[in-house]
């Protein structure tokens, strides 16, 4: 099995309550595990219990930091619906409520009506032409960045000490150990990254809350991924992520509220 | 007392449970009350009941459509912290749930912090300089329409049965009455306009989903909007939403994911 599958799986407990753990293969750059993972940990519990196979949408408030170890999931229907179906998890551990979120479920199998795309994938060339900014080791104690191969076009800026103030990056991903993608691994993708706000020269972000839209099953294969902080202000910024398949559909997009801590 | 605060108005009566009524002056395209309304009316009930003063970041989930009448409102403190207090809140109906909401809120006044904007205002005429395309009167049925006055550059191709296919639009807004703008009505009024969708030439869109976030306290005076739908997949789309002051500072940003409704 999969790092991915191995590290989010829950067990049910019953009155839709799973137990699961915390494994330190996900820590980001705070030394924590990181917040998307958690999500993944929660959507796949909730998943269980709805009846459509797809997180349409979900958004997801951090109350407190998570530590490496056992966490438990609550979870409740909020209204099973024909076409879409919504329920609430909390993430607890040690008896503190972590993490509270909630997710809309479809079947994107059933879904039809009117495409109009008005922007393209990002524009990268080939992974195999891209450059590997890990290519000679991660970074300590950031352990998730093992779990993914990123690609750039170039090495970016702030990765070298130079921060180019852009605020957007476009790259190249996919799970380290060849696990295909899924709506689960993007919601956990999606704040898998190194933030956009790194450009700006702060040492870390914390996510205050995280939603994330799919808008398509991914297709196997490298995502090509594309963040950006257009807005940080006095210390709080918007963080907007896409992710488009290898078939050149986009996949997932995100929007998070974080807050920087400088170095 | 403006429109806004009489319709938003809630009654405690106890336990964190809150009486509303909403009226028939908010009903949007479906001629049914708005959901950024709803959330107005939630958000005055939430924050009746945590420290800090601002809503920062709110999800709402709209269930089902709602009438006009009374409602209720349940809420829930989820934690209170020195900075940031998080709450949820479920609006109901003849006993059925229609909202669920959570919010975190903080205060303006203590935030600091490095500011770096990548994007500017919208770069549009002044109001008197713009034109009103409800100059000859409302929508049928579209009572919201009347509660504000929108000036854009040109009147858009939409409203003249004749869809641009931009997806983007931008316009100044303000409330009728003169009531002037705060955190709680920028909740609101990011649900409020015509749905840039609309450019697509359907019919409507219900909102699954809608993440508010407030940037900052805004200035008295009108408030420049971009409005913009770049992704229309099998007919569900994001909507965002930017609002400026008057003093040209990003205030309230939002993404909402809807399901449009064909002619």
């Amino acid at each position: 099995m999969s790092e991915f599958d191995t590290d989010t799986a829950v067990t049910p407990v019953g009155d839709g309550t799973y137990t699961a753990t915390v494994t330190d293969r996900w820590n980001a750059i705070s030394d924590r595990p990181n917040g998307g993972h958690l999500m993944a940990i929660m959507l796949r519990a909730l998943g269980a219990e709805l009846p459509q196979p797809d997180p349409l949408v979900t958004s997801a408030f951090f109350l407190r930091p998570a530590q490496v170890g056992p966490v438990t999931v609550h979870t409740s229907l909020t209204r099973a619906g024909r076409r879409i179906s919504t329920g609430e998890a909390r993430l607890t551990q040690d008896g503190k409520d972590l993490v509270r979120l909630t997710a809309s479920y479809l079947d994107f199998g059933q879904t039809s009506g009117r495409t109009a795309m008005l922007e393209q994938a990002p524009d990268l060339p080939a992974p195999a032409d891209c450059v590997n900014p890990l290519a000679k080791g991660g970074v300590p104690g950031v352990t998730i960045a093992d779990r993914f191969e990123f690609r750039y076009a170039e090495v970016p800026g702030w990765f070298l000490g130079k921060p180019g103030e852009s605020g957007t990056s476009e790259f190249w991903v996919r799970f380290a150990d060849g696990r295909e993608p899924d709506g689960l691994a993007l919601a956990a993708l999606v704040d898998s990254a190194a933030p956009a706000v790194l450009d700006f020269g702060v040492l870390n972000s914390s996510t205050i809350e995280l939603t994330v839209h799919l808008r398509a099953r991914p297709a196997p294969g490298w995502l090509a991924c594309r963040v950006s902080t257009r807005y940080l202000i006095e210390g709080l910024h918007e963080e907007d992520f896409e992710v488009w398949d290898s078939k050149g559909s986009l996949v997932a997009q995100s929007r998070q509220l974080g807050l920087i801590t400088e170095r």
